[in-house]
């Protein structure tokens, strides 16, 4: 793999001066082009010691306009990185669109040493690269250009360097002991390498090997890669774009034809039966199978077969909210003490009674121990990332609690259901969240998703009520009434999302909500429950 | 003080019920206002322990929109907070504008228990309380709103609501072995609390204090004062809205005139002179006194006395480079193991050579344990704090460098003299500053800081160097010659900056730029010099 790096090749002092003012003035005009592109490039440096990854960084930083340029490079964890998974430190570190992030000694780095030390075992690295990939293929499908350069040294050629460094009196110190125990490995590290570079080398997140001994060899081959990668993502993303805005305006053109036939004669007919359901005084029991908008059998959903009559009366909720948030408020202090994180996830259609459930939930805990994170648009910093980046942001320290109200679900919800975003976009949303839920599980997490659910005219009553009492009025907006109109939609949506997402790991709490009492208790109970297991399992 | 707080006053259920609903709506619309408006809420919540704070904040969430409001409670410091000075974990956790932000156990907590429990002695108790006013302060005077209610119980009443909480089995757990400790020390507790009320109640953070038995009494105490003050907050901030436009406009037409009448003949006189000066290939001396626009004498600055003819040679350049970055390299490391954070501030004129010295700094360090921040346009979520929460946020971790390309001291340098920033904002923030740079000195942080300067003429020959040189052209903006214009009011900006800011401390230091060697060897030599004191100190 490595043998096409230990040719020697060499650029000569003049050959390098020839194209250099060129080469560079190519970087900078690119740079300002990309300022105003929609992605964000990210470059990896690893390799040989020796092989010049931070003289490649600098001379990036020299050549190009580093106001945006962001260089990272990782130590040790702190104690607030050790607290999330492994991935929290670098989402946060991740550039904005519009710039580029130059990373050293990043992922690869402890996963590669581990595995030459004997630290972890094949199979664990196996898994480490995997979960590389997943990371680096989710930013790479949301646009970003991910160049990764591996610098290469050949076992005598690190050897020359390092000496020639000890020689020099005022470079003597870059040289460690640690760095001599390192080259004594060179074999296995380079056995190591190939296997990580054929992990995680395909298609959008492939390696570049370069020769590492000669500088300006080297140098040049980093910069014209840089220069030819970034220019071809330009076009290639321009191209994309045009792509996009037809493939948009095609669905938006499907829907409004859509809404235009079907949704108004429906939903007036669905309004009526729903007055009449609730002048009877019942609760209306979903249908078992219903006729969709075309004159096809709806496919029953997750939701249909819930049990929405569910009552819990005043009397028996006082009694079980008392106890449940005594119950909740000494496990989150076993689990405080254990550093054991939780993760609340609520979502469901608007009125479902979030907010309410989250606040008698939190009403029992210490202001100190938990967040509640309400999910509305996102800031330009936000909107600048990765749709997962606002949320690695957010994630719990050891032993707190962070409750998400609204959540990386919007994707595959609103974000679907109102074409905000993509096919492809929201469709690709399923894995990367189940990957992000993996990484919280290994973690040690506690996640626990709550989908609450009332039915159409549940909502319907709870709109008017929200007309007519005053404090709750600014809870009522005309999103709320559009959003209503896409009712069966979003049920759809939240099967899928419950059959793609729920897994075993992080299951699906789906409420019955229409009585707020139930749906409460469930609630708070179902977290406790999902906490006394946990920490079973940590004493066992 | 707190006498009015212990007189047992109480509000029935009916008259509570009575109130609520308008209260409720009052407080959301008044939400609804401040989400456009310019300034963030800050309410902070101290007091005797069982006086309901956190009921207090439970039910402000409860009330209002928890959207837009950001609860904050602080345990422990995590290491990452530790390695910064101690505001850092509140900098960073301030509410934006438009948002309320509940602060528990916060600035206040640590200071008084740690004077109640005889850890700390009066002097530096004050000492305390005197930065958090001048935070206070300075936030206030920056518009946001800051209230403080202080929660109280008598001696009795807390003993009461300790008791009645032991007895409630499902409450017991909330009363600690420490409650029972801490009220043994109740005295000392109200002693510290009427000392630090004291200290830190003037003007617009003065305190509100509540007496906190009676539940009714309390909410509806903290609600209708936090109703009053966002009221009159959002008409005091629409009045002085106004009177800023017209202020502005006055500043601007008063500019405008100047410009016209001035500038363009002077400018073109002087460009005559430099062009001259130039063509006789000598480095044109700054006269000691000179005009100004209105024909006063221009008072000599410490600029003019800086020699500007101070030349390296190439030779001496690279023998000097080559020993300085050895040195610096080590100086690093030794600062890394002590765990010394290094901040380095460069600042001057365009073309003055900023990012060649950072390079040339940078080069010998790990890219591990530095950083450069460029300081170009915020984003939205850093315009919507305090000017210097962008800067708080990137402090340096324990041993690590933090080099910030162009500072907080935009403030009183380009914004000023643009008139971005009105006078009194400039005005204020010398304090502003002299105090942040004083929090850096007490936690060990070594701050230096550049002002590198070049003439005026060599300024115009970088500029044309830049048209010419491809690539370097990307460097050279209209708002480099735009800026150009102002050169005087820059010259004189930077003299009060110098003058104000320039503390023991932390003094600037003068690069005389004009030689590209010259001023990269001062300044590493400079940064060697800080650092090799700053170690000596630490060992003796």
């Amino acid at each position: 793999m490595f043998q096409t790096a230990e040719l020697g090749q060499t650029v000569s002092k003049e050959d390098f001066e020839r194209v250099s003012d060129e080469l560079r003035t190519e970087l900078l005009a690119l740079q300002q082009d990309l300022r105003t592109a929609d992605f964000p490039v990210i470059v990896v440096f690893a390799g040989v010691d020796g092989a010049g990854k931070g003289e490649s960084v600098n001379l990036i930083n020299e050549w190009m306009d580093p106001r945006w340029i962001v260089t990272q490079a990782y130590d040790e964890p702190s104690d607030e990185e050790r607290e999330r998974p492994p991935f929290w430190r670098f989402w946060r570190d991740l550039p904005p669109v519009g710039q580029i992030g130059l990373f050293q000694s990043c992922w690869y780095s402890r996963p590669i040493l581990e595995h030459v030390h004997g630290q972890t075992g094949t199979a664990q690295f196996d898994e480490q690269m995997k979960r590389i990939l997943a990371f680096e293929k989710m930013l790479a499908e949301d646009g970003t250009l991910i160049l990764k350069f591996w610098m290469h040294l050949g076992k005598e050629a690190q050897k020359r360097r390092l000496k020639s460094l000890e020689k020099d009196p005022l470079q003597s110190w870059r040289v460690k002991k640690s760095d001599w125990r390192n080259w004594k490995l060179y074999d296995q590290f380079i056995a190591t390498a190939e296997r990580a570079l054929q992990h995680t080398g395909t298609g959008k997140t492939r390696w570049i090997i370069v020769e590492g001994e000669d500088p300006r060899f080297r140098s040049l081959s980093v910069l014209t890669s840089l220069r030819d990668a970034i220019r071809k993502h330009l076009a290639d993303r321009c191209q994309r774009a045009m792509a996009v805005a037809a493939q948009r305006a095609a669905q938006n053109a499907k829907r409004s034809a859509e809404l235009v036939e079907v949704h108004d004669h429906r939903d007036a007919i669905e309004m009526a039966a729903a007055a009449e359901a609730r002048h009877k005084g019942r609760r209306r029991k979903e249908p078992t199978a219903t006729l969709t908008a075309e004159g096809s059998i709806r496919p029953r959903t997750v939701l249909d077969v819930l049990d929405m009559t569910q009552i819990l009366t005043k009397a028996d909720y006082d009694l079980a909210l008392k106890q449940a948030r005594a119950d909740l408020a000494q496990l989150c202090r076993q689990a405080k003490e254990r550093r054991i994180s939780t993760l609340l996830v609520f979502e469901g259609v608007d009125a479902a009674g979030k907010g309410g459930s989250i606040r008698r939930l939190t009403a029992g805990l210490d202001a100190r121990d938990y967040r509640v994170i309400p999910i509305a648009a996102p800031t330009d910093e936000e909107r600048a990332h990765h749709y997962l980046w606002r949320f690695w942001r957010h994630l719990p320290r050891a032993g707190r609690v962070t409750v998400f109200d609204r959540s990386w679900y919007g994707r595959v919800l609103v974000e679907r259901v109102e074409g905000f975003a993509l096919v492809d976009e929201w469709m690709r949303a399923y894995a990367e969240i189940n990957e992000f839920e993996e990484q919280l599980a290994q973690h040690g997490t506690v996640l626990v998703k709550f989908w609450i659910h009332i039915t159409k005219d549940e909502q319907y009553r709870r709109f008017k009520e929200r007309e007519t009492i005053a404090y709750k009025k600014w809870k009522l907006t005309d999103e709320d009434w559009r959003n209503r109109a896409n009712w069966e939609a979003y049920e759809l949506a939240v099967n899928e999302m419950v059959e793609r997402t729920g897994t075993r790991q992080a299951p699906w709490v789906l409420v019955e909500g229409n009585d707020k009492n139930h749906a409460r208790i469930k609630i708070l109970r179902t977290v406790c429950e999902r906490l006394r297991e946990r920490l079973a399992l940590t004493t066992a």
